[in-house]
């Protein structure tokens, strides 16, 4: 081993959820939008100043945080934007989790989470969720360093009610309470309205899912003005310029258009409501969504082998292989036409599972 | 004060050069290229789907790695990318800078290395310059952490010749050496062919110099395989996907284009060269320029009044006020016209100044 080898940081690298070459894949396995990114959006796209990009983007990323600011009728010195929602929370880690203590998420939830923590050297713990997944908000009730989790959770899509969350805050006014809301717009409430209540509440968003434009990477978060001028000057600190300026033009003409979101997200509510009922037909149980997936456990059949069987049949969905939820499958919710893929090739597998059994 | 505020991460913001609103201005401050990116990626913009922003991008960026393994005769698990130098930096940082030797760099370069040093809680020493801020390679034969330095030198131009890159390089097994190559393409040569014969250096450039893209954000780095999988590993680790799919398209097709991309160089090289006369001629003096910029101080007015004179004549240049540096502007190389406009400028402030001198 060579001197500088031993140096080089040790990770677990994340394995993301396959994004397969083939375009026929009915791909219902990294949570992604089945529409496309707002019209609007392209327009802009379209008649973006392609020779501004000799210069560099906009540090502060005025014309995105303003068009946010706008949509949420909120002052922009309380938004910050980042490339992604993961950048937004890895910042978020590295500028207020530097407490002694420990930060607190659920021990079922997004691993990133960990990863960061681990990353920014942050002590932490996991707080158990309850038999059916539900977070318990009184297991963040004593001291930590601060304390994330998403609502809904992922990746078991359940949705906390408002109350409970608040509650979680009351209870933490000694440290900065994250509440990641990736897939908030899919029928639960945000948590921005305590945004303006306690200045130790950041909300988390993204472009990712609600509005179709994972492609672009741009998360961005709601706080107290102090708590956003904390996170630009970090990110300023040491890479000013990370959004580029086709991203800033086009997120915020899709930022804007908030029809083609209603009706976008409308439709997903509504695919995924149909696909409860199918599923609960097909023999799956599951915690009930309030995000663009569902995460389903079949009576009999085992995840591991429906999932494989699945993509023998060019269907991808999310299986990970962890205790308590090795038996799961995230399904990402696609479109009408996509679904019935998918639940005529379960039908088929479990069909056969089950004449096998018989035989 | 709140209990959390204690826990927020101290920084010192950097302030990144002005991006005047104002399109008039002669905008010689931040060392963008003054031509548009090439044309090939501008067709490549035109015909992006832009539908696939709807889905994730490629986390490995193969598109790119690819087309930049092509250009530069090299396998592409040699090749990493990033959200603009400055990310593939910090990650460099990160990822191999984990001893507790101090990492060496030049007292005076890119103010960033410190900055990424503090941040991931690195050791380090800067390095004197010689007293016309030459680097001296004998002041890197000494036990460290990790060397990285600029070549051409920031803010200074100065070119190092690649024996004394080497000379570093050879008494540095022990450690990773990194070589910031951000200005290289404007007639020094790079260490690139040093990454085939050691496998413990890193050779770093970016897309928002010679290859006017400031606006789009990728840097990539070149290293042996056993480096790049680090790199790789550590940025999989925490946020798989932060190059978006645009980039990745307009990125590949500009760094095919390589008739266009030698055409701006010489243009460029040619005005500097040209910078150089009407600088010497107008009474300056500054280290001999192989990047995109003069670093040049005048013999009798001040470079503070000068950047300050400069501005209110609409033409920005750069100004550090620190020890040393302080009685030096960096002038970034624009067009024939915009350097004519500054020539003039700065005629009429000298000639001002020195006849207030006689009066």
């Amino acid at each position: 081993m060579k001197n500088w080898e031993k140096y080089i940081r040790k990770v677990e690298p994340y394995v993301p959820g396959e994004q397969p070459e083939n375009t026929d894949v009915v791909k219902l396995n990294t949570n992604e939008n089945p529409y496309p990114p707002s019209p609007k959006a392209y327009e802009a796209a379209r008649d973006f100043d392609f020779d501004r990009l000799r210069l560099y983007p906009d540090p502060e990323a005025g014309v995105l945080t303003e068009e946010i600011a706008r949509r949420y009728n909120m002052s922009s010195d309380r938004i910050f934007v980042g490339v992604g929602s993961d950048d937004v929370i890895s910042m978020c880690f590295m500028t207020f989790f530097n407490s002694d203590k420990p930060v607190l998420f659920p021990d079922i939830s997004y691993s990133f989470y960990s990863v960061w923590a681990e990353l920014h050297r942050v002590k932490y713990e996991q707080v158990s969720l309850d038999e059916n997944f539900n977070i318990i908000p009184e297991s963040f009730y004593r001291e930590n360093g601060g304390i994330i989790f998403p609502n809904p959770n992922a990746p078991t899509a359940l949705y906390m009610e408002l109350e409970k969350v608040e509650d979680i805050i009351r209870h933490n006014q000694d440290s900065i309470v994250i509440i990641d809301e990736a897939y908030i717009d899919f029928g639960g409430k945000s948590a921005i309205e305590f945004v303006d209540k306690y200045d130790n509440v950041l909300v988390v968003q993204t472009f990712s899912k609600s509005r179709s434009m994972a492609g672009i990477r741009i998360g961005y978060a709601f706080g107290s003005p102090a708590l956003i001028r904390a996170l630009n000057d970090v990110k300023f600190s040491f890479n000013s310029y990370t959004m580029n300026a086709y991203s800033l033009v086009c997120g915020s003409a899709a930022m804007a258009d908030e029809e083609y979101f209603n009706e976008c997200v409308a439709k997903i509510i509504k695919t995924r409501e149909n696909a409860k009922s199918e599923l609960t037909r097909l023999g799956f149980e599951f915690p009930d969504s309030k995000a663009n997936f569902i995460f389903a456990a079949h009576r009999s059949v085992p995840a591991a082998y429906l999932f494989e069987e699945l993509k023998k049949r060019g269907i991808y969905v999310r299986y990970f292989n962890k205790p308590r939820i090795d038996n799961y499958l995230r399904i990402s919710v696609g479109t009408d036409d996509q679904m019935k893929k998918l639940f005529y090739a379960l039908e088929e597998i479990i069909d056969g599972c089950n004449s096998g059994l018989k035989a």
